[in-house]
């Protein structure tokens, strides 16, 4: 097997990974790609945590293991041993790149890149692409096939637009973003104005977008623009697939949230805060740092959902939720108790009746 | 600040937004753009409505402020009154345009437009769009950059087709529709027959799409071709994005559906219903004129709604919902009751049995 | 009226639908298109089902009717009968074929197939479709306009990829795989590992998606690549549009999912599977062979779901949910009862004291 492009020494690899190699010839083993313990083979490396897969690991044929610190796992080839290896695994696949990321830079041939745009050192612009007057791609980016950059946006050092993205007009993006295949980032927000005849004017959707650095934005996933104002993503936010993001909603750092989740008009969602799938969010909410709110829940308009767990439509928290929960599996039950009563009540009261004789 | 093209008169622009000019030099002072009152400068209008933002609109710095009737507010170079300042906003800011629409008459030399589509005046088509054969784009139209046409579809006048807007074969746009980035309009309806091995066999999905004038269709949302008949969307529907729309769905005018919500085949939706977002609808169910559906809930196929406020899955009328919403955070209260009720029957029948002395 | 290409004659057509000419000249009427019976005129063919649409069906217009074995329905020119009538009619619609899947084989002058693509025999390749090098497209199979096909990707015979579809690096695609416009397939799954100061790092995402032969995909479903393994479909599965299939699930065959459903990582659903629309599932939840879960349900992570028809959140039988359902709605009424048997037992104790004098 020839070295691929992109191979580390395990002992580089333990040094970005912050590892440290406690076994095997750390020097003179290369590694270029991550697997799964039991796919691993040749010039992989691959990870275990739980003590239940070491086994597995030992009898593995990766030629790096990340392990935990202490296991003293010995087997392949050479092991790195990390105090949290999962992290470790995720530096160690950063620090080997895929391929798929290293693209050439120069402008294909068929894009279209107006003459006002100006393009940075080694960027990438693929077949189809098309960048408008007055845009701006900073050094390094990779703006795909068929990817549509309007007038006046920027995309920033080290961006990746996955094919098919669009970026509407003016829209901001920071470094080392990236746009899975489809996302739509600056559409106008859905807002109107009805007349006295009930016909829908269009309220101005003329505000712009701006996703900081280290932003990463799932497939087909929605972020409209302000309407007059901005809708912000914060620094290192991570954003799921087919995810709605409306006009003026403000996100803060390092918040995580899962696909098909909808955030309306204006909401304001705190740094570190997780969101699940599938959640619904009114306008004008804030979700303060700290929370965490689970798959499907639904927030109220103007709902403040503070630090904890939190479940269900109106948001509860998820003790309250798991308490009300199981009342109400017992329902039938307590259907059954109060009928049980009743009759019992009944009883007493005749037996009560005829023995005081009044009533 | 040379003057922007579009500009018009305070004067010009009252008379267009339904106001009055009741403050400054309406034929001197002239405006191109809106903002908010805080962003507001030199040749922008904004507007105010709510009396507690007076002040802070007087302080504001634009050229021309829309307040309501009566205000009296000055302090802007040029104050119009308006009944409805957030109407005569909106209805000044389409005066005013915005640049992005302005898109010069043309197809681009990338586009391919077949030999027998027909392209009336003023259209642009932008860079590597596609129209197919026998497809007709209406005067003025503009279809951007990347966008598909399929043969025989029809775009009216005046339409404009976001970059990636795919329309398949045959459906119908009305005059003035708006349909934002990745729309897609006229895929196959999701129908199959499954056979006695288990097989599903696709049904035909030959129908059609028809969206009437002055349609506005957010990001990524899909409307499906009727199976045999038609998906149509009535004048002046407003659609937000990643909604999913069915084969044969009937969608009246003026009606207004939040982002994410999914209409399933055969439903119809009547004139002047409000959809909030995440709501999913069965099949052949109906939703009456009037009718305001709250976000998240779940309408049952064959359900008729009729008009009033609904909410919750399966939907209920909104009272009956926050009444049940209450009973069901005082389950925990009505749990103890009930306990302390049994509690206090088995003490009295314990008595009663001691007195009575039978049983 | 040209004969129009494709079109078969009526005994054709009910050899290859299942059905039996009981009337009219079926070697001699020749038929083209599908149609419902109210649109059906000559060339068309239609079926009826239901008996009361009998008297419709014969006063149709339709060349050729496919009805119920035994109906002995007469009118059009010519009649089928078969077992099932949906069921012919759509075999029939598939000898039929549309028109748009009549596609010339070739590749579009401005599409970009690189050096070391492969393209099979009769392969049709719209205009600025992108194959990458490595990448493989089988026999007759149709890439339309825009498409994007990523290094190595391959693409089964007889695929249909509509406008907008991407493609990433290294899928797989059976054959006969139909996906709607707008479809992503293989974008990074959703994995991130958090480190000390709080932020996230990528998890590998470099796995691959399989989807088996026959089947189809609708518009905008996004199916992520697995993290180091797979994610698969199984041969024969529908899916809606809008749907969110995330890294390492696992579909079986002949597995039926509506739009807007959301399945977490590494959940499982086994062959013949019905999904509804806008589901959520989290992740590690195996849905069993046999199980239909209503529109809207939530399935929690790690939950397995046995065979039989499941709804709510979290799913329960959809017996027990209805029965639960209705006690929701019948709880103001046990709300009353028990404040009636407080009542009733504070006057049985006030009676009872009185009488028995203690306490």
């Amino acid at each position: 097997m020839s070295e691929p492009e992109g191979a580390l020494t395990v002992e580089e690899l333990a040094a970005l990974a912050g590892g440290r190699v406690v076994s095997g010839d750390g020097r003179g083993v290369r590694v270029s790609r991550v697997a799964s313990v039991e796919a691993a083979g040749e010039g992989d490396v691959t990870f275990v945590e739980d003590a239940k897969l070491f086994d597995a690991a030992r009898r593995g044929r990766a030629s790096c293991l990340i392990a935990p610190t202490g296991s003293a796992l010995e087997g392949p080839a050479c092991v790195i041993e990390a105090e949290r290896p999962k992290l470790a695994f995720a530096l160690a696949a950063a620090a080997l790149q895929r391929p798929r990321s290293q693209r050439a830079a120069g402008v294909h041939p068929t894009a279209q890149v107006a003459g006002g745009a100006k393009l940075g050192e080694g960027v990438h612009v693929g077949a189809h692409a098309v960048i408008e007057e007055g845009a701006e791609v900073g050094e390094g980016a990779r703006v795909l096939a068929g990817v549509y950059v309007g007038a006046g946006a920027r995309v920033g050092r080290g961006c990746v637009l996955h094919p098919g993205v669009v970026l509407y007009e003016g829209v901001t993006l920071g470094e080392r973003v990236t746009l899975h295949a489809g996302v739509v980032v600056g559409a106008d927000g859905f807002g109107y104005v009805r007349d006295d005849a009930g016909v829908y004017h269009k309220f101005p959707q003329v505000g712009t977008v701006v996703i900081e650095d280290a932003v990463e934005v799932g497939a087909n996933t929605c972020i409209d623009r302000g309407a007059l104002g901005e809708t912000r993503i914060g620094r290192g936010t991570k954003i799921d697939n087919l995810v709605q993001v409306a006009h003026n909603v403000q996100i803060g750092e390092r918040v995580v949230i899962a696909a098909q989740t909808g955030i309306s008009g204006s909401t304001v969602i705190e740094s570190d805060a997780v969101i699940g799938g599938q959640v619904g969010m009114g306008d004008h909410a804030r979700v303060l740092s700290g929370a965490v709110i689970g798959s499907q829940a639904g927030v109220l308009p103007g709902k403040i959902v503070r630090p904890g767990v939190w479940w269900g439509t109106p948001v509860q928290p998820l003790a309250e939720y798991k308490r009300l929960n199981a009342l109400w599996g017992r329902l039938p039950r307590m259907r059954e108790e109060v009928e049980e009563l009743k009759r019992q009540v009944r009883e007493l009261q005749s037996r009560i009746g005829e023995e005081g004789g009044e009533r």
